[in-house]
């Protein structure tokens, strides 16, 4: 592997990530704040950004592993310096590594006990992070992971339209400006109408990242039951459910072909799924809470959009709602929302691959020589992306199986575990008991945090990215 | 589909079944108890089955369909002539239904409350189907299923040495008469053994029928519990574990090759996995509970290995253990024993297929072009089989997810639901919380009661075999 293009890259990314941290330097001076978290924080990274750009400035092509290598790696190091704010304003460095890594993966799962404590610009910051991570997220499966075999850029509409294939680099450029341009859109729109709502025009903005971002950050230990206001659960919903969309296939929708995404085979099922489990979710809480009709589809609503986008937002305490009502959620934890999106989780469309998959197998039984190829979007997908899509489930499955065993040997319950571990690895947030939507991860031991720190990364490097640097091929020669 | 081929079928199993049930008439006759149940259940049985003998009879060939619908049908027709007994008893239909079913499929859930109030004669007869049920089971994953495209011979080793490949029918003749004497073979042993270390004979008979058949029915409620004997338990464990073998492998070693056990693949990580869950269920009781290092032994051993073989008999009430040591019996669960035992679950070869998939699939990202073929047993494994594993775990776990979801939806609690799924679809039968070793499952609501039955159909049937008949293709034409 050729270490100097990665680390020069690196370079790159912590320079521009000293840059972003004026923003919340200046949210500080604004409020009067202690401004030596981000002071500290930009000194270090720059230093460290630019002792990596001068000492490896390469040029040279990125092959398989050095690509592999830059994504993995690059989160996680934006990730620990990231955490430097959080660690100059008092909180211990295993946390600030998980409140960082929950920031830039947009899973929006907090260590923070008391979050009101915190100052502003802390919490700013910790909202930034997120949305700059959505940003990110983006732009990786659709520009990068594609090159890495890694997703199909037909099958996940990864092709911007209008976009000529060029050289790669600046291809990359091209798109990354039309996504910024859409992801730039959508959030001052969201931002205009939560202040209209009532907002302050610090909470709309802050409420704004963590939304778009699909990470569930709130700047209240009661998330977002602390507005308790149906116009501003409505609008977060709208906007957590268009966060959840193929920002492609959103791209598409506006400035294109307007009917495009009714015609979109992934956003209907997706749709679908979001009514039904309303739906469900509506007649268990009737009988489970006893609350009137009109309550229930308020909470059911948000709540389902909240947890299949793995935003993680709560409009209202679910822990405390009985298991038949909490399933739902629970399962939607292992959708997610839709590839290209800044929502986690296995993706809509792998989760409908599977589906015909499984029953193109059944029917295969019943006539072994037939051949019936499996269609999306009217296309058939080639044989070689149904493997990829299974071998990503299985891996998935695998790690979250793992990762539920080890956390529950921690003297942790069984729920708690399982959730904590789907809740981290699929970007989700909060999960169920100890880490229910009103509580915080502060509670788990440490070695389980660092599970958790572990499947976040994981999970949002689309499991692959992550995991070939386990392989001991990876490193060979 | 020609049903007349079907319906003879059925008919010479419930002529077979009727002349079984004189075994439990005896018994009932020998300690005095009511015949009734059994006297009724033979003349409908014999009615049944000889009207279809004689209005059927057909000698046409068996085509996929055919072949499908007489395994599916038929478990399902033996079981209902099953409850016969029960009803006659006292028990109602749906509950007799749910025991049978649990007989049948060497299950072993029970829905009985209070196992001692049933006359001896009704809990053998409760035993015996196991016993029959596991045979079944061998004589049809090694015999039929194969024929069917379900599993490989090849790879499960289904191919029983020293028989010519001659016609079907006098194929499966021979196997299931070798296979039928390894099966009495243990059976006597155990029973020999078990009488020796002080049970009655009687106990004996029973306790061996439900070990052999993986099955865990026993006529005491608090099971193993209730002779309170390292012995006994020792010799239970020891059977348990021969159960959960291949009973080719078992024949092989017994007749052919004494060391050929030794080389098996599935055989080696089946004890792998034994000792290393064995090894951490110590370690989390030791912390859990407290008890001394033979105690802890002596329990994690007994429950690793009844879990893993699907057996589901305790020796303690491990249901009152801490989440960290329950969890390790859930993941036994997720595995089975191995392929041609009496075992449910996935079964061990596939476990295995699956993490070396996993792996190559890890391996093919760093090197695109490589083939890096999986091997299992020295042998090159057919890609058309690493294929069809996975399409069973696929539709195996999307099985357990849905009855998982609507048992949950009947308020009942996220674990009891999805151990009670896992319990039935797998074949083990005890679950935890309300489905815990001590209790039944009596406290379920009707509607789970039948999930759950088509649970226990499913799973034992390899899956495919039952789902099939729920795809529209199968009753086309
Ligand atoms: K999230
Ligand atoms: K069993």
């Amino acid at each position: 592997m050729n270490s100097a293009v990665v680390l020069s890259v690196l370079g790159t990314l912590l320079r521009f990530q000293g840059i972003i941290m004026i923003i919340p330097l200046l949210v500080a001076v604004y409020y009067n704040e202690s401004t030596m978290p981000f002071i500290v924080g930009i000194v270090l990274t720059e230093i460290a950004g630019t002792f990596l750009w001068l000492r490896y400035k390469s040029d040279a092509e990125w092959k398989h592993r050095e690509a592999f290598a830059t994504v993995a790696f690059g989160w996680l190091t934006v990730t620990i310096f990231g955490t430097i704010p959080f660690i100059i304003s008092g909180i211990s460095p295993i946390n600030a590594l998980f409140e960082s890594m929950a920031g830039f993966t947009a899973t929006g799962a907090t260590i923070l006990d008391n979050i009101e404590s915190h100052s502003k610009s802390i919490l700013f910051w910790r909202s930034m992070i997120q949305w700059i991570g959505g940003m990110g997220i983006i732009v990786l499966f659709i520009a990068i992971l594609p090159k890495l075999n890694i997703g199909s850029r037909h099958l996940f509409r990864a092709e911007v339209p209008g976009l000529k294939e060029e050289k790669i680099k600046p291809r990359i450029r091209e798109t990354a400006k039309i996504l910024w341009m859409v992801y730039l859109l959508i959030s001052s729109l969201q931002i205009a109408m939560l202040y209209l709502a009532g907002m302050s025009i610090y909470d709309a903005i802050v409420h704004t990242f963590t939304t778009i971002g699909s990470a569930g950050f709130s700047p209240y230990g009661e998330s977002i039951v602390a507005f308790n206001s149906p116009l501003i659960e409505a609008i977060i919903t709208l906007f957590m459910f268009i966060a959840g969309v193929n920002f492609v296939l959103l791209y598409r929708t506006f400035y294109i072909d307007h009917t495009s995404i009714f015609r979109d085979e992934e956003f209907k099922f997706y749709t679908a799924i979001i009514l039904t489990a309303t739906a469900v979710l509506i007649l268990t809480l009737r009988y489970g809470i006893a609350a009137d009709p009109f309550t229930c589809l308020r909470y059911a609503l948000f709540q389902v959009v909240s947890i299949i986008t793995t935003t993680g937002f709560a409009s209202v305490d679910f822990n405390l709602w009985p298991d038949s009502s909490r399933i739902v959620l629970v399962f939607m934890m292992f959708i997610g929302g839709c590839a290209g999106s800044t929502s986690g989780g296995p993706t809509v469309v792998r989760v409908l691959l599977l589906l015909k998959y499984a029953n193109g197998e059944l029917f295969k039984f019943i006539h072994p020589r037939a051949v019936k190829p499996i269609k999306f979007n009217g296309k058939v997908v080639p044989a070689e992306i149904i493997h990829q899509v299974i071998s990503f489930m299985v891996i998935y499955f695998l790690i979250f199986v793992t990762s539920t065993f080890l956390i529950s040997l921690m003297n942790v319950d069984i729920v708690t575990a399982f959730t904590a571990s789907i809740a981290t690895l699929g970007n989700v947030g909060p999960g169920l008991n100890l880490v229910g939507p009103m509580s915080s991860y502060n509670c788990m031991p440490s070695i389980a945090k660092l599970i958790m720190i572990m499947n976040m990364w994981i999970g949002r490097l689309e499991v692959f990215t992550v995991m070939v640097l386990f392989t001991p091929e990876f490193w060979k020669k």
